[in-house]
């Protein structure tokens, strides 16, 4: 994960960033007895060769984490699409793990190497390749957009390809390595001459250079063991639940908290710790965003429309109907969506721009990037000089990427419209002319402000090709092509966090690129491979009603019907609507620019409240439960609480996601869980009373 | 409550008894830098007349806390039996409500008196006495047992009289104050001539002596907020709660934690935050005796008697019949009951008899009260000297308490033949003449040992008036003697605590009495109101599945039966079982008993076990929890554990127990929940769901 924009919920991490993460460092200095730098305490310490760097227990353990991230993500994208910023955990139990193993084998002294912070970045490089391909895959959005299922649902005739293992593995192995070749030549110009900042990937550096601190290293292990809590209780819950869910509406996640009316309009806690987790990391205001769009939604606009049943749409529609009420849920949310993404895509584009510009004329006056790296204008401290010598150390040449990606890319444009018949060749040809540039604007954008914006770029392409193809195949043709985009632009930005964060930890660019394309080939096969799980697992998957909704593959999908189509599909009042909501998401964020860092951060986030517009704001409380929680511990304990949230969340997040593991298996061998927690008014409950008990 | 036996659930408290509490007072003294008894910190302070301890502001207090506490004891006395000591509470409660209201008078100025060490007494006293009534009144055990529901249920046709608030009121009045004026004139020679310990009335004293100190007055606050929090979530659990019960077995408390199989046999956790929080008081045997009672009887018992259906008793009768499976039930745990208080009597009246022998031949030797109190010996310390004057000055004449007891005891045999056909005057007479005896004994026993055996000198008037009646309304006679003696001989060990806790807080013995009086009235009145809201409230009370099944009436009304009709009325192979639990009982405490107190501690209690016979075990699964809670607190944190458990426990008990005052309001307005939370099996589940939505 990149750790950035909520782009189809992909949100920033709450995480203490720069700022905070060097408080930490000079707490471990200042232990020391005087003031050092973080590579003078790390001075003694031998970096090892890039070889060394990637050892097999790295890829044995980032194996295992990525099934498990794999798992969390999958699952995120398929109930809410909302996917917080999963590098701590990454690198939280990258150690543990690494950790453990290496302790025991020196106590059994078959230790050859100790365990490095580069070692480290390895783990955490390829886990995050890997798990973001479960994102990237667009297994919540476009990829499985393209089923029947959702075609259906959608009411379209735009053709559908169902998914199977095997085509899925073959296009994401065509399409995810391009990213990488895209970026690699520029790495020099963005980490050392640009001195991008890479929020996340900062912060994740400067995470593995504290755990391999000794005092780091105490914390982290208290870190890691409340994280072992919270994770256990969270999968024992998740167990726990699991038994009383028998048939529909049943068990926890159907508890009509509020009442079974608020029920109705999807107002409850439905108990997921997964979610609540969520909340702990997701910074204040996208939390009360969300909640404030669920209550414009669900709570006002979707009772007050209902009204208008008979008049504004038919009535006796059944509730999944484009063309009922589900229309407006749907393209309300997507015309918030797009406003917000357009706006900031023209304002990261501007930025970069204009950052660039400043950057080649003069490498001196940096107003944007100065922002975040004030140490440009000094002279090279101890620090950077050491850190730049070795990231210059080991070279990876222009003309490998250059090859790499021109033959990936034909390969690419042969294979993929014998995969998919819609896609002409010349729609992937152009694409991938059009693919590095555009990566390089998300990954240079992703360095200055820590949004990735993969999925707006995504957007571009579903409406562009899907236009361009038209009636012939356009729906389709219109997702694959954003699927293409997605995985170059979001590859590459995270590559690029990933070179801040190896340049950080004194960690080879060879090792950290090697890394990310096992991480990445590894998510080309356990990312499918774990939606093929849940898709065979789960029968309703995709459907509103259902325990795994993907709402962004009906989103998705609509998108690109509505690139081919236009409005016309669209019901009654729902392109003014679309209109007044496009216009809102758009001065919202205006707004929120204007009144600048103090009181902007007030202004709720677009994209934020979008997301609930489709699916009803349950989440929304549970994550305002994580906040409410988070705010109350920091009251209490503001220090116990920075140190420890995060760990608590990711164990919330793990063990909940985990869960979804034996869970599917069970629904795979037909396992039901033997009773339902049913919820009925008074009145039903009398009649269903008499119903099984005919003599009393 | 006098915190003593369990006999009907009466439990010993898990507070930290007079070593602990020394040490807490130790610790006081060294925060005054040098080493202080307790009347040498309190020397300065004035001790005021025994007229002025009887405030207003007192008795205004002690009735508010007498409502909340008959509320709590009357819930515990028809749910499980199960009545936790709440010395400790009401202490704690007294003192926080009197010293809020002096605070606020202190800063306006119109403070005329300073709240007194003697004033907290007072209330806990009075509050003590009122809602000691709750439980001799017999709500829960042989006045409801009297009633034609319970009749019915236990299936004889031994008569029956239906509550009613008049008769209740007047029946109070008549009996409960004979055992104030039986044991008066003996306190000097219980209290400084044999310096029996009473435990719970010296944790109460000591309690009181340490909010009264700065220290303990900062950690009373503490404890008070604690408190006020585990009030508030129990009470808003409660709240929350109710909106799922619309109907039997909704809610939480049929949650079938374990599985509906599990259900079935009533192994469940039942989310109520009252038996958690007695589980914290309770020792841990306590909790261990009911867990294991309750998997003896429901985990292999019952489902094996239950197998030989139509061989021991006939098949097709009603699951409440006393024919069937419930007299095993009941008969079982009445022998096992009965087998406890046997042995417990002879041995605590051995004991007592010993030592009184002692006592009376020489005034030297006290073999046994000499555990108790070390001091004997010495010299008196200042403290005992000061004490002593002070017990000493106000006294309460001889003439007077005999003259009292006379008149109300003459009063009584008139009045009660008339409210109770069966009971003839003669029997009132007999009971009259040994109960001073009885009573004095009782008092003596609780000093020695902390129990109060009320209930077994209880049980001895059902069987021998109830013998003597016959079948003439021998059943009704015996319930009430049992009610006369209870009420007797409970004050009396009541009262005796109270002048222990007076004595050691230099509170005046004519306070004392003239605060128990007027705490006995409020309760005469209370407790009937209180019962009389749940009566109406609830259509239920009383029968096995409901949720205030009462046990204890059905329990006492068959022991009234099996004196009345002998063992004609058993089931096959029943009075066998009994004979093996009535022995086993004697047995498991004579083993107890042997093993000396090391050992001892770890084999279970018979009359704990016995409860769980009749009500299932899962009120042991919520105690099981609470006990869990605390043992995984004290490993946490001993030091905390102990400072704050008895007011977590507290406040969980006394949220729900409030709790059920607006929820008996709720019921008598006719205000239903409207939501009914229901457990289905999966089968059941479609079933259901076909039945409510035929069409899908």
């Amino acid at each position: 994960m990149d750790g950035n924009g909520i782009d189809e919920g992909k949100v920033e991490d709450g995480f203490p960033h720069e700022e905070e993460e060097d408080d930490d460092v000079n707490k471990n200095k200042k232990g020391a007895g005087y003031e050092m730098s973080v590579e003078q305490i790390f001075e003694r310490r031998q970096v090892p060769p890039w070889r060394k760097q990637l050892t097999m227990r790295a890829f044995g353990v980032s194996f295992l984490l990525s099934i498990l991230f794999s798992f969390i993500v999958m699952k995120l994208n398929l109930t809410t699409g909302i996917i917080p910023s999963l590098n701590v955990s990454a690198g939280l139990l990258g150690f543990f793990f690494v950790k453990s193993w290496t302790k025991l084998l020196q106590k059994s002294g078959l230790l050859r190497q100790p365990f490095t912070r580069q070692e480290n970045t390895v783990i955490q490089t390829c886990v995050v390749a890997s798990s973001g391909i479960a994102f990237s895959g667009g297994f919540g959005s476009y990829l499985f957009g393209m089923s029947e299922r959702i075609a259906k649902h959608s009411g379209d005739n735009g053709g559908f390809k169902n998914p199977s293992l095997g085509w899925i593995i073959g296009f994401l192995f065509v399409v995810s390595f391009l990213g990488l070749f895209s970026v690699v030549p520029l790495r020099k110009i963005m980490i050392i001459d640009f001195k991008l900042t890479y929020p996340s990937g900062t912060a994740t550096a400067h995470l593995i250079n504290s755990f391999h601190t000794p005092q780091g290293a105490k914390l982290a292990k208290k870190q890691v063991k409340t994280l072992g809590k919270f994770f256990s209780f969270s999968f024992l819950w998740g167990f726990f639940q699991w038994f009383f869910t028998a048939g529909e509406d049943c068990g926890f996640a159907s508890f009509p908290t509020f009442g079974l009316e608020a029920y109705e309009y999807k107002f409850f806690f439905d108990f997921s710790t997964t979610y609540v987790g969520v909340g702990m990391i997701c910074p204040y205001i996208i939390n009360i965003s969300v909640l404030l769009g669920g209550i414009i939604s669900w709570g006002l606009m979707w009772p007050l429309i209902e009204e208008r049943k008979g008049d504004w749409y038919p009535a006796g529609l059944s509730p999944s109907n484009m063309h009922g009420l589900q229309g407006y849920k749907v393209f309300i949310a997507i015309a918030m969506i797009l406003g917000d993404g357009l706006y900031n895509f023209i304002k990261v584009l501007t930025r970069t721009l204009i950052g660039l510009f400043y950057q080649l004329r003069g490498r001196q006056a940096l107003p944007i990037a100065n922002q975040h790296s004030p140490d440009t204008s000094e002279k090279l401290s101890y620090d950077d000089q050491r850190r730049t010598q070795l990231f210059l150390k080991d070279r990876i040449p222009t003309w490998f990427s250059i090859a790499g990606y021109v033959t990936i890319a034909s390969i690419s444009t042969i294979v993929l419209p014998h995969i998919f018949h819609e896609l002409k060749w010349y729609y992937v040809l152009v694409i991938y002319i059009f693919a590095p540039a555009l990566a390089f604007c998300n990954a240079y954008g992703a360095g200055l402000t820590d949004w990735s914006l993969a999925s707006t770029y995504g957007k571009l392409a579903i409406f562009t090709i899907g236009a361009w193809a038209g009636s012939n195949g356009g729906v389709l043709a219109g997702l694959i092509a954003c699927g293409v985009m997605m995985n170059i632009v979001s590859t590459a930005s995270d590559l690029m966090q990933d070179f801040k964060t190896g340049y950080l930890t004194l960690a080879s660019p060879r090792s950290m690129f090697v890394s990310q394309v096992i991480g990445t080939a590894m998510g080309c096969i356990v990312s499918p491979c774990v939606f093929w799980l849940f898709y065979k697992a789960f029968d309703d998957l995709g459907l509103p009603e259902s325990q795994y909704p993907a709402p962004f593959a009906t989103v998705y999908r609509n998108m690109s019907i509505l690139g081919v189509q236009g409005f016309s599909a669209l019901p009654k009042e729902c392109l003014l609507l679309c209109y007044a909501f496009f216009g809102a998401a758009i001065l919202i964020n205006f707004t929120k620019d204007i009144l600048g860092k103090k009181w902007g951060s007030f202004v709720p986030l677009p994209m934020a409240m979008a997301i609930p517009f489709y699916l009803g704001p349950y989440f929304a409380i549970d994550m305002c439960v994580g906040s409410l929680i988070l705010f109350m511990w920091q009251k209490l304990n503001r220090e116990k609480a920075d140190a420890f949230a995060a760990a608590v969340a990711s164990g919330l997040i793990c063990g909940d996601g985990i869960w979804t593991l034996p869970s599917s298996i069970l629904a795979l061998l037909g396992v039901q869980p033997p009773i339902c927690m049913k919820f009925l008014s008074r009145a039903t409950n009398t009649r269903v009373d008499k119903f099984l008990n005919p003599q009393s």
